[in-house]
């Protein structure tokens, strides 16, 4: 297929430092390439892709400070993937959140959208309602959740490259907290954990420049023996951080719509100890992968059970659901059903015709099927571990 | 006419405190429901208006900490305001720069954008080259000189409400400097150029939160017995800090598209002493409602030719050239032109066809001769001082 990946503009594909989603779109363009598609990168000038790359501005926004409009960046980006070169794909994929709702709906080629972001905030609310039409697709059910009337495909979890980060197949020592230090990201809490529990833990994160004053506060929690910062990591550095980890802590409590360092661990056979919220419950077997808790207290007298889990069950669930392939094939299900719907789109004052929502490329039984197929794996020692 | 202004969501139209695109934006809209044209207003719930209003949000961004998606606001304004209602106007009027460009192109009504930005930044090159097919409206000559591929219909200079200020007929004391508080703004030749002249200087500028480490870092300028710091006062307050001043002071030393600030002191009467860049020449006469200089040494010999100014013309000008009716007089003609010019418009990937250039609304001979005409007219005493 002729298939355009258009990719926020902040950060470069992949990112040269943190960045869910372009990392997400790295993964999911390589690989089509790799299947043989005709794929064209819309992103920053500074991106790596072995796609074609059409860059809508010489550098991504967060690595040069000297660029006033952003929005100029943006509008040029939306004209270009979804206007003047339209015409030369089979399917559009859109990373752009909402910025590219008005284009998508004038737009002759169909385009899919994958929301990143979360949706729990009163302002997209009528944004949402005003294009319940466009194709969409969640990172997870509970994303989507927050707006039940979109037009959602499917929900299709973001996947890893299957060897970026290696089985570890050793009990560690420490408990591991990777992210951002940022009011209601739980380092307060997790450090909290760690002095409740008398085990050691590990932070890594970054502190966004936002999150200075936070940080400032915060800084004696962490003159503790038992809690040692070790800054802001890059990715190669992850595996041993995660990978030697007794278990990865995780007490956001807030609805965040997918984490990706929750399947980062579980790669490296590191179970996940977090909060029930969210899409948490649809990356975590509880029991199984991790445990979910409700409260810190449960999540104290939880951290002893840890050594209960497999961690060979940690990496096969990271195998079976959460690979770059199984995304890429999620996603090519959708993208040839999608060039092959072509909707009477209307272009300018009278909305689009309402489609109907298409049944889930992965249906909710279907997930489940395909869990409990894999216990059963597990159980019967089939899989190579 | 029934015609749509699409306002910033930034501020309210009319702004509760600064912002000169909302302030030009509630002067069009009141003077051309004034007229008896049907006028509705895209802008933000919290706006004031006479004409109908079509809140794409309760409330402007700056006065709500709470949103964190601006950019969900601004496309349902665009949705709605070039697309869903676009067929109810003869004619829309944008006035949030290029991000409405994309789906101005697309719209089925016809649409000026005025350009209120500055536009000597490079991320902007590409996006004029891409949409150079719309029309639109420079708010000085000087602005529009940085991209002249454009398809400019003219220059139109705001205006302001004639009774907003009044007629201050003495010479005043002090220098006066209106403005912000931010480098390149000129405050610190400013309160030079009052030490070198042993003239008193009075400072009625706002700190933007990122100016406040310029500010705290030249505070000790404004220890001085020369120099009074009144902090941000209201347009009410203008009247008389600019009515009662000697001469305002304008040492910006960037192209600047306009400046709302020298006619309204022109509008009190006072004459104004500025380096010569950018639009500046178009607003002041030199030699007849202030001074023009090229470095702050001349503007320091320039400060004792004040009083050979009469400060009944600098308000003639204000009447002729910068009030509301004027502006709105040259928005009509513009308006019924682009009303009855229907292009063949494409909607999708092919750009439209380019629109050659319409003579300016009013031509640069016939602006010399009527500024001519007002010199005259004073020599002659024709002019109600």
């Amino acid at each position: 297929m002729k298939i355009a990946q258009v990719a926020p503009l902040r950060a470069s594909v992949p990112p040269k430092r943190h960045g869910g989603t372009g990392r997400i779109v790295s993964y999911l363009t390589e690989e089509l390439v790799r299947l043989g598609h005709e794929v064209t990168l819309f992103a920053s000038g500074d991106s790596a892709t072995s796609a074609a790359l059409h860059a809508a501005c010489p550098s991504s926004i967060r690595s040069n400070p000297k660029i006033s409009f952003p929005d100029a960046l943006y509008v040029l980006l939306l004209e270009r993937a979804f206007g003047t070169y339209a015409g030369n794909f089979d399917l559009i994929h859109s990373h752009i959140d909402l910025l590219g709702f008005p284009l998508a709906r004038r737009c002759s080629t169909p385009v899919v959208t994958t929301v990143h972001t979360r949706l729990d905030l009163p302002e997209l609310e009528p944004v949402f309602q005003q294009f319940s039409e466009l194709p969409l697709v969640s990172i997870s059910d509970a994303q989507r959740s927050f707006k039940p009337g979109a037009n959602w495909q499917c929900t299709i979890h973001p996947g890893l490259p299957r060897n970026l980060y290696s089985m570890h197949p050793h009990l560690g020592k420490y408990l591991a907290f990777l992210g951002r230090i940022s009011p209601g990201c739980g380092v307060e809490q997790a450090i909290e954990l760690a002095k409740r529990t008398d085990v050691q833990i590990r932070i890594a994160a970054r502190v966004d420049p936002v999150d200075q004053h936070y940080f400032d506060d915060i800084v004696p929690l962490f003159e503790h023996p038992l809690v040692e910062y070790v800054g802001e990591i890059t990715d190669g550095e992850k595996d041993d951080f995660l990978g030697e980890a007794y278990a990865l802590i995780c007490p956001i409590d807030r609805p965040e719509p997918f984490g990706l360092v929750l399947i980062e661990a579980l790669a490296c056979g590191t179970p996940v100890l977090a909060y029930r919220r969210g899409s948490i419950p649809e990356i975590v077997d509880h029991g199984m992968t991790g445990y979910l808790c409700n409260t810190l207290t449960e999540m104290v007298h939880t951290v002893a059970w840890i050594p209960n889990l497999n961690r060979h069950h940690c990496r096969a669930a990271f195998e079976e659901r959460f690979t770059v392939e199984r995304m890429v094939q999620d996603y090519l299900l959708l993208y040839q059903r999608a060039a092959h719907e072509k909707s009477d789109r209307s272009t300018a004052q009278v909305p689009c015709q309402v489609m109907q929502p298409a049944p889930s490329v992965l249906t909710d039984d279907a997930r489940i099927d395909r869990r409990r197929h894999l216990v059963k794996q597990h159980k019967a020692g089939q899989l190579a571990v």
